[in-house]
């Protein structure tokens, strides 16, 4: 089958330029001396775990627990759940089935979340990370302060392996090596107070994909042991923008038909349902165009993203262009299938196992 | 069932506050005058379609062929394409297929469209309604040049029936009065453009939710006569802070749990995954929580929404709350179902039959 025989908008994903992702992760990792567990939230497709776990990923990190199931289920075994997951409800006994099936690691931030974990695990073998805030202030609590979370989980009954962290403060024009050094030292204080709460910190979990092929800052006693970088396995403008990736290295892009064209602008039928709505406010666009580099998409609708091209040629109605999306992430979870190409031939269809794996 | 018998996050739909917006929907339709041909990308709901036909709806408009081929497989038979579709690849044999299933009407915006579409039909009936741009500036032929597109679909063997336009700069603080002016404006200038190239413009379809309760501005040989409201049937945050809803008009809204609850803020695991990640430049929040008007959703990963509370008191981790998402049909797009909930009792569940149907 050809691209052409495939109506737009789809997903189109370039072999050659995932293996390249896969085996430079698993070398920025080795590099930095890091055990390499990627983010399957951003893929979110069994066919790309089991490449990054070829290519030596240590397990994967899920957002959810139905991510996890899925995961799980198509076989994967050894799972982290980077998120403070509140173990309330039919979750409760999803996470003790789940604590049953895979080597399973999960994130708390509060005594009360890891009280009701402990409660909802009833002894199913699962391990805990404490999450900490390095500068993200998201979720997460004072490094300093990771001791009487630990304290509180290990008086639960969960046995509690280190500390984790998403310096996702890294995604700002120029932040990058302030967020990887703001991990590095958050972990390492972490570490510390873990330690001198009597718990071996033996998990120092970090990693975003700005500052994944960044060295932290000096050696220390505990410094970051684990990195879950999840969009570098694809790239999206986000990165680009970012100078954490070139265009060569984003594997996967909207491929979308030309409607409508007019004095320096066309219109795509690829939109937010296609693309995500994502927007930073440092992003130049709501998407760029690889093969049009000044190229940028100043308005988006659901099945519309109009893209102003300046002083240069604009493609004609009926011709296909390839999209960049803002985060890549977000444009996945939108559909149902990667559809692999190369060149103009379509040689694969991995599904979106885990789109929509809320809950 | 009860609504905690679900694990968030989820879409919770209140059938009351439905049927009232489906009331009002064709009160406020048959008060100008106007058929009521409601969008059903907002809901993409067979079980909504369907109670919007039951309230007077002539029937319905479609963002996608894929839509349409979803509905018209429901028994929906009237159904309006308002997109300026590229009849290529194996879109014109689907288009083709779908006039011989339902009553078709389809959008065209140039010649070049117009002629495609016409070969992709091979005479199969549709008929056709040339877009206009009223001032959003996105797709559709400048007022008074309507002729020479709808001279050329005539050419191409097509029937054309009107002109059609989306008002979509009404999505602006004070702009809905403006807005609503200018497609009555840019409707009655391409009606009588069409009029002069000889083509009765039967239909003159505009609308959107923030100017569907606006008369036009004066009385003219051609009024609009045709409105195709989208968000309304559900309301959202863009509507209430545009002033064109109000949090009661509001029927859908995500269920979310509170994860993380520190000084002033707690932090939700309904993200981008759930709520979908629009903002418009004039929004005050990534969406907004009925029960708390005055706190914001100031951040929002796939998975995480962080509202400030300000000197509210906070939510308690493991509180369930709900969200407005600033755009309803993006949030739909993302769920497989819609939790229909009366009270705490789970009434029905009703599937998003068209989730995902870009192409």
């Amino acid at each position: 089958m050809l691209l052409d025989d495939l109506d737009t908008p789809f997903l189109a994903l370039d072999p050659a330029v995932l293996e390249r992702n896969l085996a430079a992760g698993a070398r920025r990792a080795a590099a930095r001396g890091l055990a390499w567990r990627p983010h399957a939230k951003t893929h979110k497709s069994l066919a790309v775990a089991r490449r990054q776990l070829a290519h030596g990923a240590t397990g994967l990190t899920l957002a959810t627990v139905a991510e996890a199931e899925v995961f799980a289920a198509g076989g994967c075994d050894d799972l982290f759940l980077a998120y403070p997951v509140w173990a309330a409800g039919p979750r409760a006994d999803r996470l003790r089935a789940l604590a049953g099936r895979a080597r399973l690691t999960i994130g708390v931030d509060s005594a009360d979340g890891a009280t009701r974990l402990a409660a909802a695990l009833r002894g199913a073998p699962a391990q805990v990370l404490v999450e900490v805030d390095s500068g993200h202030h998201r979720t997460g609590v004072v490094p300093d302060r990771v001791g009487a979370v630990a304290a509180a989980a290990v008086a639960a009954g969960l046995e509690v392996v280190g500390v984790f962290t998403f310096p996702g403060h890294a995604y700002a024009p120029g932040a990058r090596a302030t967020a990887a050094a703001d991990e590095a030292a958050a972990l390492e204080t972490a570490a510390a107070a873990l330690a001198a709460a009597g718990i071996e910190p033996r998990v120092r979990s970090g990693g975003s994909s700005p500052t994944e092929g960044l060295s932290p800052s000096s050696a220390s006693r505990y410094p970051v042991s684990e990195t879950r970088p999840g969009v570098s396995v694809f790239g999206d403008a986000q990165q680009v923008e970012l100078n954490a990736a070139g265009f060569d290295a984003c594997a996967l892009t909207a491929v979308a038909t030309v409607v409508h064209a007019r004095d320096g602008h066309a219109v795509l039928d690829a939109g937010s349902k296609t693309l995500g709505a994502d927007r930073a406010p440092w992003a130049s666009s709501y998407g760029r165009l690889p093969a049009h580099p000044d190229a940028r998409i100043t308005a988006l609708s659901e099945h519309h993203a109009t893209v102003s091209f300046g002083d240069a040629p604009v493609p004609r109605p009926g011709e296909r262009v390839r999209v960049l999306p803002n985060h890549v992430c977000n444009a996945v979870n939108l559909a149902d299938e990667l559809v692999v190409c190369e060149g103009a031939t379509v040689t694969d269809r991995w599904p979106v196992d885990a789109r929509g794996a809320n809950t």
